[in-house]
């Protein structure tokens, strides 16, 4: 006898940003695993038992909630934005790779949800209406020169590009070296978006150009948006300002 | 007296991918404007008008939106997935920019909806689960070369490749071009998911080789994954197989 997995994406910190599919794959489950501030905002439920771990135990959270399924219960494992990007997702399936052999007879099902640069894009206009990329500035899984090759990349090939984990406690320069990496390639008036907790009490969205930030604050909840050459920002009387990125773009605008 | 123009994201083609911003967003429209298929996802609703165009008139009905709105009224522009990923968010943005004055004083607000790509990779697994980039490859509004440009630079540095707009009856080679370009970069074992029509009842997600891929159908509601060398297959006893890309990197694996 087997259960079931979902993966469920809440979308970014509000009820408003949670689907249809999400709302059912959470009311249905009888045990919720996930890091405490996104279980808090799931509504309790009777007869629900809930699982509450830490930011850093993805991994033991992903085997906890594969056993428990395999044990016959319909469980969800729930994760900020969508679980595919940068969130839970692959610690599932990392663990169903390497786990006991029981992980692998665990239906499993993921349930996308609206990712932080979606939301974060929304709030200020269209800055990924252009090809873009979503780059993890984090060095803990993934060594720091291997970040700056992307960041040389994507820059280079004109692309937009969302920085997701831009600070911690345990890394506080990365963001600030990856913004000089980036002035090697787009110029110092290119817009950027620093977007903090998008669809909370205490979302803050600014733009600033490449220049300034270098030293603009940023925190674990902030999701970094830097526009390519082709990004504009519109002043507009009596609204705040749009960025976006054009859908036409000419060879000629990219860096050699 | 100005009105307000909402550009709403459906997401990948049923109701369960809909939020509860984009619902309340629809709900409250005086006049929705769209492309047919999309306007026909929308339950009809009384005392609301509703406006159907082509999908290549995303500018002409940008413009008669925002028109529409800054004579007072709430109006509403749907768009598939997610509207600032290759869709109307930037179309409505441009016309703000270039349009009559009078656009730039409508109150604006965009729905994020659940984008194609994230709901193919959620079917499978969490291909997006590492670093990653969306590519549009359609050449009507940049140049092919540039295309190109892109995939080397994605493809080189190791991000996973979301594929958008891979082919249309007017462009019938691009997809097999950028499979052929990739595999200058990546290996023919290189996994790839062919998502199409993701949350409709035609529904079809395949996993393949890069290789394969060269000879694989697609079609304009298509969304292709190309994985990086790190992209794993996952098979199951009695289940279909999971495609992932861990969360840990190392710069060995990129290519030079």
């Amino acid at each position: 006898m087997s259960g079931h997995l979902a993966v469920v994406g809440l979308g970014p910190g509000d009820a408003r940003y949670l689907t249809a599919e999400a709302e059912d794959a959470l009311s249905g489950a009888q045990a919720l695993y996930g890091y405490g501030p996104y279980l808090d905002r799931v509504p309790p439920r009777q007869h629900q038992s809930r699982h509450a771990s830490d930011n850093r135990e993805e991994r033991a959270r992903a085997a906890a909630a594969l056993d428990h399924a395999a044990r016959g219960a319909r469980v969800a494992v729930v994760s900020g934005g969508d679980p595919g990007v940068f969130a839970m997702a692959a610690a599932v399936c990392e663990q169903i790779e390497t786990g006991p052999e029981i992980s692998r007879r665990v239906e499993v099902t993921i349930v996308p949800g609206i990712t932080a640069m979606l939301a974060v894009a929304a709030r200020i206009g269209a800055p990924l209406g252009h090809d873009f990329c979503a780059l993890s500035l984090s060095d803990n899984l993934k060594p720091w020169d291997l970040i700056e090759r992307r960041l040389d990349a994507a820059a280079g090939a004109g692309f937009v590009i969302a920085l997701y984990n831009p600070v911690s406690r345990g890394r506080p320069w990365q963001l600030g070296a990856a913004i000089e990496r980036l002035r090697r390639h787009l110029p110092d008036l290119t817009p950027v978006v620093f977007g903090r907790a998008v669809g909370r009490p205490d979302e803050a969205v600014n733009v600033m150009t490449l220049d300034a930030a270098r030293a603009a604050p940023a925190d674990m909840a902030t999701l970094v948006i830097v526009g390519s050459r082709e990004t504009r920002v519109i002043a507009r009387p009596g609204l705040p300002p749009l960025v976006y990125t054009p859908r036409a773009a000419v060879a000629a605008e990219v860096s050699a």
